[in-house]
């Protein structure tokens, strides 16, 4: 197997660096809170970001030295949250061997820039795209940490490396697809937060499983239109990715998006809920990038737009669901 | 509006007409049951398939007398069981007027001829196919009963007369998206009870959102790939009445598919279950007919096959997962 490195020790990146270990790779951590690293490296344990997990596997450790962390790695595993990736990733460039490999498990576009996490990985390690990977599917961290059977999916534009990838996660437990459609994996991972937040908001009015069936559907296929107009391939947001990661995260409470709708739709403020939740949920700014990307490719964005109204207070959650459906009879 | 005939007082008969009737139009029940007849007709309910709802409406009738419930209708629409439907509407063949459209609100392929559900029924009426309508989507029926917001198609090879129907059943909270792939909307809404079947397991057997979610993604491609095969549009299944109906299925303790399945996973026989749910569920036996599909247009179904060798007794859900993935890496 491999020498991987897992920059990030949250909860997703602890998880997933205890399917590289039980994959049979020696897997390194890198985190920069040292009693992060001691308690991984020492203990065997993540108290903080994994509570769930009792023992980690004997073969992860744990550094917080750049150099130490990736010098010798094959692959470099990015988990950072991110909004901080660039500025995290900037540090480690010139470290990396020649032929490193980096795979994200981030998802998100960068808030400044509008730009996706391949780009800002590649930018900020100045790193040959065919080097990139991004991993996306339904894991939910806690499950895959207590090895439940989950599937994902490893998008590389060499799908050499790819597959490559993909062997390396493969466990008893956690299948790996594998994909040329990298664009699809990011947009998917990314967009797939204003349905999540509108499915909350859903289940938040008192809404049962019919609304939020029509809401995923409808909202996937807005998701994969304006994401095909975007370079991506539709049966992404068909796949793992795209729709079995919407219907793992609606089907949880643990979801900030999700949580974060439910208490709009529950009658919540934006402010009062943004107080709950500590924080905007990203939907939120999802939702304005989904109507941007609309109009830059021409393709309608009904849900996106009415989301965006429902949470600029516009608009109850009643009005928001007549706002999603044009009057007249219309084609599926 | 029209007249509309509605054959079957069960619950989605009784709840479909409650929607027609919310849509302005006068609405006929036609029910073989005296009591039932009489209870929507006199007393405005049907305590026995659908009592929650306290009051239907007014403009709601009902009759048991098959000329009088079909003779001046413009729309008759066919809310029976699906193995009892050929004989049910052989009884109504001549009674029709000349230009009627016929809608089908029922999901299976009969079991003696593996029909679906638009042959039998155009076979029973003598009716031209460009007449026949199918109706599916996530309708749990007392979701719709109660009003929630929801979503349908409505198919027929004349887009006119979908549109027409769809005009006839549209709501402020229920809305109908059309299409012409009628036989993507019946192979969709009876080859999906294997996948609920398997989720139902994975559920009973403790897992979480990742594996239903895995199970639906991965199942969803399978009967997708089966059902273009057989001649259906991949969009239909990825639509309301294939992703949206298996997300409100699985969502959903109702279902008699997913409760088996869940019986099934936690460690019961399938006496155990058949005993349990009074009757074996449908999703066993759609198992074969995917498998059958399958080998027909040479398509692979590991899920269906995994599903039924599970049910025949000769394998774990465990091993069922293993089954379902092959050790090798693909694409997704």
């Amino acid at each position: 197997m491999a020498n991987i490195t897992v920059l990030g020790a949250g909860a997703w990146g602890t998880t997933f660096g205890q399917v590289l270990a039980d994959a049979g790779n020696d897997v390194m951590m890198w985190a920069i809170e040292p009693e992060i690293v001691d308690a991984i490296e020492n203990r065997h344990v993540n108290p903080v970001r994994l509570p769930s997990v009792k023992e980690l596997p004997a073969t992860m450790h744990a550094t917080g030295d750049r150099q130490e962390a990736v010098g010798h790695a094959d692959v470099v595993v990015v988990a950072i949250a991110a909004q901080f990736a660039r500025q995290a990733l900037e540090q480690f460039r010139g470290l990396l061997p020649a032929d490193v490999l980096v795979a994200s498990l981030m998802k998100g576009i960068e808030k400044d820039t509008g730009k996706r996490m391949d780009q800002v990985v590649t930018e900020a390690l100045d790193l040959p795209s065919d080097r990139f990977l991004a991993i996306s599917g339904p894991n939910l961290s806690k499950q895959v940490a207590a090895r439940e059977p989950a599937a994902t999916v490893v998008g590389c534009t060499d799908i050499d490396n790819a597959r490559l990838m993909a062997k390396l996660c493969t466990t008893k437990y956690f299948k790996a697809f594998i994909t040329s459609d990298v664009i699809g994996l990011e947009l998917a991972g990314s967009l797939k937060n204003v349905v999540a937040l509108a499915v909350g908001m859903s289940h938040g009015a008192g809404f049962g499983e019919n609304t939020a069936a029509m809401i995923e559907t409808r909202g996937l296929r807005e998701i994969s239109e304006v994401g095909t107009a975007a370079g991506a391939l539709p049966e992404t947001f068909y796949g793992l990715a795209g729709v079995g990661d919407l219907i793992a995260t609606c089907g949880s409470p643990l979801s900030r998006n999700y949580t974060f709708g439910y208490n709009l739709g529950k009658g919540m403020s934006v402010e009062e809920a943004t107080k709950v939740s500590n924080g905007v949920a990203e939907g939120v700014a999802t939702a304005g990038a989904v109507v941007a990307l609309g109009e830059q490719y021409h393709v309608d964005t009904p849900l996106a737009k009415a989301v965006a109204h429902l949470v600029q207070g516009g608009i109850t959650f009643q009005q928001m669901i007549a706002e999603m459906f044009p009057d007249e009879v219309t084609m599926e």
